[in-house]
């Protein structure tokens, strides 16, 4: 049994998924499908980085991690495909993947294909339009099926990055963020890692609010916005008994700020 | 393996898609069980079609497509399924069923059963108002499994046709057609044929609004409207950047009318 | 072949439900997963009490149920399994479990286990906030794949209840009762079962609205409220041709009245 998850923002109103299943199914009928999430807001490509990074580890490195969500859609992006020792990645050269690894943690060795060899695509025809089902779809399958990488495309070594995944450092030593998800529970996760906040007081800024960086939700009180560590060690926001996103008005990409030893400021 | 595929307005907060799972499953432990869509508008039977339309071909002919969105719920539809090339369908006699062939292009020959046979229903209890689990889950799976359509019921020779699913002739020589689909970008996909501006200059009226038929997003400025011929080989409105069911007002059953050779209005 | 159901709170923008579903598949990569929903309303249990009992009867009794919808998230709830009858299911112990089971009738024997043994959890670390990830998912999968009750933990005799499952009696011989589910049409789904409404007339005060016991919605003019008898035998509101949720402006646990012989009052 081999396993492709889908990451992607196509939503569930349309066929697309369904018609990337039928191809994958097509090659490989013994293969598992897993659906990740098709609800990543529209093009945002650090949130796919970091939906999908918070799925990977559950999966067993033969798993093939299909990501589709594509700023530049239309546009001459290379398909690409990388495998290491997290899993095999299959999506546009957009910087999505790199970022997920980034999420991850260490990459590792790696090897990625620019995905040329048109004999791992479906058939003759390609839309311009949707590659996902017309080269990642049946590439990812071949992959699961045990297609090795230098097979589907020639050695691709400089995969794009994405420029704003990561914080920035402030002149008073805290870091300049985003909001780079929004769970279903109206939490905002940043692209801060938890280290920033070890071992001292901390402040969070995010759309003018000043918030206590705290353990629990208990440190706060009902209706009060807070920042805690969350489980995948990135600085998130909330709102006790609240939905944090709905209550400051933001969503992803808005500016968050971090204040060390905020008693300083 | 077999194939069954799953496409309704039952949305996601209940469990009545699990439950026809249940059912599938239960008969045929080895069925690949995977849905297209169950966010079709309520008794939205041309979207319906549309959708499963720009499935069906990315699908082995061996295939299942359960179909199960019917504005006559309740009354006495017959309940059927059909075999041709492009595969197997299930659902209400309503119009789904030859609409979506219709969208798909030449039927060729096809054979259909008006479902009679309580042998292939589950169990002795079926409920009035829940079709799907009781009578076209199991007769999916049935059929999934190698039953002959002969077996399942009586032939049907006579499908019922939805009324309103081709557009129209206009007099000045172009078409009166409807939206009946608004994709997960808010994109409004019209019933009106590509072939219908193939060749000379064209426009598009929707909610008052005139665009001008062009080739990609980039010939009109942001934010205004346009239309183009779709992956799908029909007539689709959109505003760059922008939502165009939101910018117009319009949703699925709205008007739309494609005038050619505008320079001559 | 071995099916795990899931019914959560936790959404679909999230990468929460793959998580899951990858831990099972690691674990047992020929079991068949299937979602019920992840559209419960936030710790809503009697909601995913009812959800799941309108889908356990349409699985085989080897199925294993996953349901995590907890409104003491963070306290310290026992992770428990239970065995009868009706199939296996796990969760937290905060009455879901049972609530589910006196939806579906009589429970019949039983067994339930306090999941104490980290041998059938994910390796060794257990994340504090996702139970579903690190020990329901796992031991439904040991579960799934044959292993006996008594093995993953200490017998478990009183499971949990939820207080306010159930209606209780008015002076005049009514029931009050509370709205336990929104489906997908806006209906309202209450926790007062159809037999309190038999054999004679009735009616039902919701948000402040009369409205009779009726058979079907043509009883009553379009735009107007009704209630009846629904499918899971409990007793529903709905507005003809509208959505009751919306028009009387009401959701979960609302509450709701039936007067029995109306005529009376």
């Amino acid at each position: 049994m081999s396993i492709i998850t889908l990451t992607t923002d196509f939503g569930l109103e349309d066929g697309y998924v369904a018609a990337m299943r039928g191809v994958i199914l097509g090659l490989g009928p013994s293969l598992t499908v897993v659906d990740v999430s098709h609800a990543i807001a529209a093009q945002a490509a650090p949130q796919a980085a970091y939906v999908l990074s918070t799925v990977v580890p559950y999966y067993p490195p033969q798993a093939v991690h299909l990501v589709v969500v594509d700023p530049g859609v239309g546009s001459a992006r290379r398909p690409m495909a990388l495998r290491c020792a997290w899993g095999t990645f299959v999506g546009p050269d957009n910087g999505v993947i790199p970022a997920a690894l980034d999420f991850l943690g260490a990459w590792g060795a790696w090897q990625a294909a620019h995905l040329t060899r048109p004999a791992y695509w479906r058939a003759a025809e390609v839309s311009a339009t949707f590659h996902g089902r017309d080269i990642f779809a049946p590439v990812a399958a071949h992959l699961a099926l045990g297609a090795p990488i230098e097979d589907v495309g020639e050695p691709l070594s400089d995969p794009l990055r994405l420029p704003d995944i990561r914080p920035t450092r402030t002149e008073d030593g805290g870091w300049d963020g985003v909001v780079i998800h929004v769970d279903h529970f109206g939490n905002l996760i940043t692209n801060i890692p938890g280290s920033a906040v070890a071992g001292g007081a901390a402040s969070v800024e995010a759309a003018g609010v000043t918030m206590p960086v705290v353990r629990t939700y208990a440190d706060v009180a009902v209706g009060e916005a807070l920042a805690y560590v969350g489980s995948s060690g990135l600085v998130e926001v909330a709102v006790r008994d609240g939905r944090a996103a709905a209550r400051l008005g933001v969503g992803v990409g808005a500016p968050v700020r971090l204040r060390c030893n905020p008693r300083e400021s």
